[in-house]
């Protein structure tokens, strides 16, 4: 993780019990820490908004729109951002569909579900293209990664529920739902 | 944010479009992103569970057990630790109780509702003391951040709920909860 000739080294800073990155000239402690991606599935006229992705990995793949939360930044905010960004998607927040932990690659998704304001849609600078795909054209075969099926199949489930637990990591999904090479979640 | 000899400087990267800190020597982005904060409102015969703080920032004031998540943890497994961190408790998680933002701090909070498998509880090296408080006992004017008041308000406002949304900051939390001095969260 470190440079051959980095200061920093890894080790237990006092009053803690695990290794961090630790700057061996100022003692300046390096703490990492999971990254937050905010996302929504977005319906419109009972249609789902996807993104085919123009930037690895899984270039080509539709996902949705749905990226890392900023410094300062609320999770709905960043949800709504991310949305405007990939797909110049205006949405509108409904409530939290699923909390995903991909432990992994150490990230927590907070994926909402959320309507289109309006249908005006456009590709955004990573995305190749953007769609509004009925429920029973939606590309499974294409999707980017394990938490794209997830949320998916959990928005189905919850359709027309007005309060409900968010959805987490499906049960089987370690077993059954190894991600296609180059795919990072 | 950099040293005045750090090779770091500020700008956009290629392809971004916000300032990022990047090396002047080797262009490696450094990306900050907001923290993940996972914890939980205990319950154990009707009592709550609460922990005074041994540490800054609000030492000697009570919160819930929460800290960091780490990397590759899950959100609910980090839950767990913490509550074992800080006051030797094995809790069951039942579900998702809230998801606060704290945006000055770049925060998101993971807020759990769960009950203690045993009454055996100890103070761990964070806290000072550890304790069950019936509702009507809790020390409300020593809590030590405001979104520990929040989340035992939305625990009261679900008692009884088996299936609920998850709660976010309430929509007067900016104007009318500013943190006591030296208070972070």
């Amino acid at each position: 993780m470190t440079a051959p000739d980095s200061p920093f080294v890894r080790k237990i800073p006092q009053g803690d019990d695990r290794e961090r990155l630790v700057c061996g000239d100022c003692g300046f402690v390096y703490y990492q820490n999971p990254k937050i991606v905010v996302g929504s599935v977005v319906e419109y006229d009972r249609r789902i908004l996807l993104c085919r992705r123009a930037i690895p990995p899984c270039v080509g793949y539709w996902t949705l729109p749905a990226g890392y939360l900023e410094l300062n930044e609320g999770a709905e905010a960043g949800a709504r951002r991310e949305a405007w960004e990939e797909a110049t998607a205006d949405i509108a927040i409904d409530q939290l569909l699923a909390v995903y932990t991909i432990e992994r690659i150490s990230q927590v998704q907070l994926i909402y579900r959320a309507s289109l304001t309006t249908p005006d849609i456009a590709a955004g600078p990573e995305s190749q293209e953007v769609a509004l795909f009925d429920w029973d054209a939606l590309p499974w075969s294409e999707l980017a990664f394990p938490s794209v099926h997830w949320a998916l199949k959990h928005f189905d489930e919850v359709r027309g529920h007005r309060a409900f637990a968010p959805r987490a990591n499906p049960p089987e999904a370690l077993d059954t739902m190894p991600p296609p090479a180059g795919q990072s979640a």
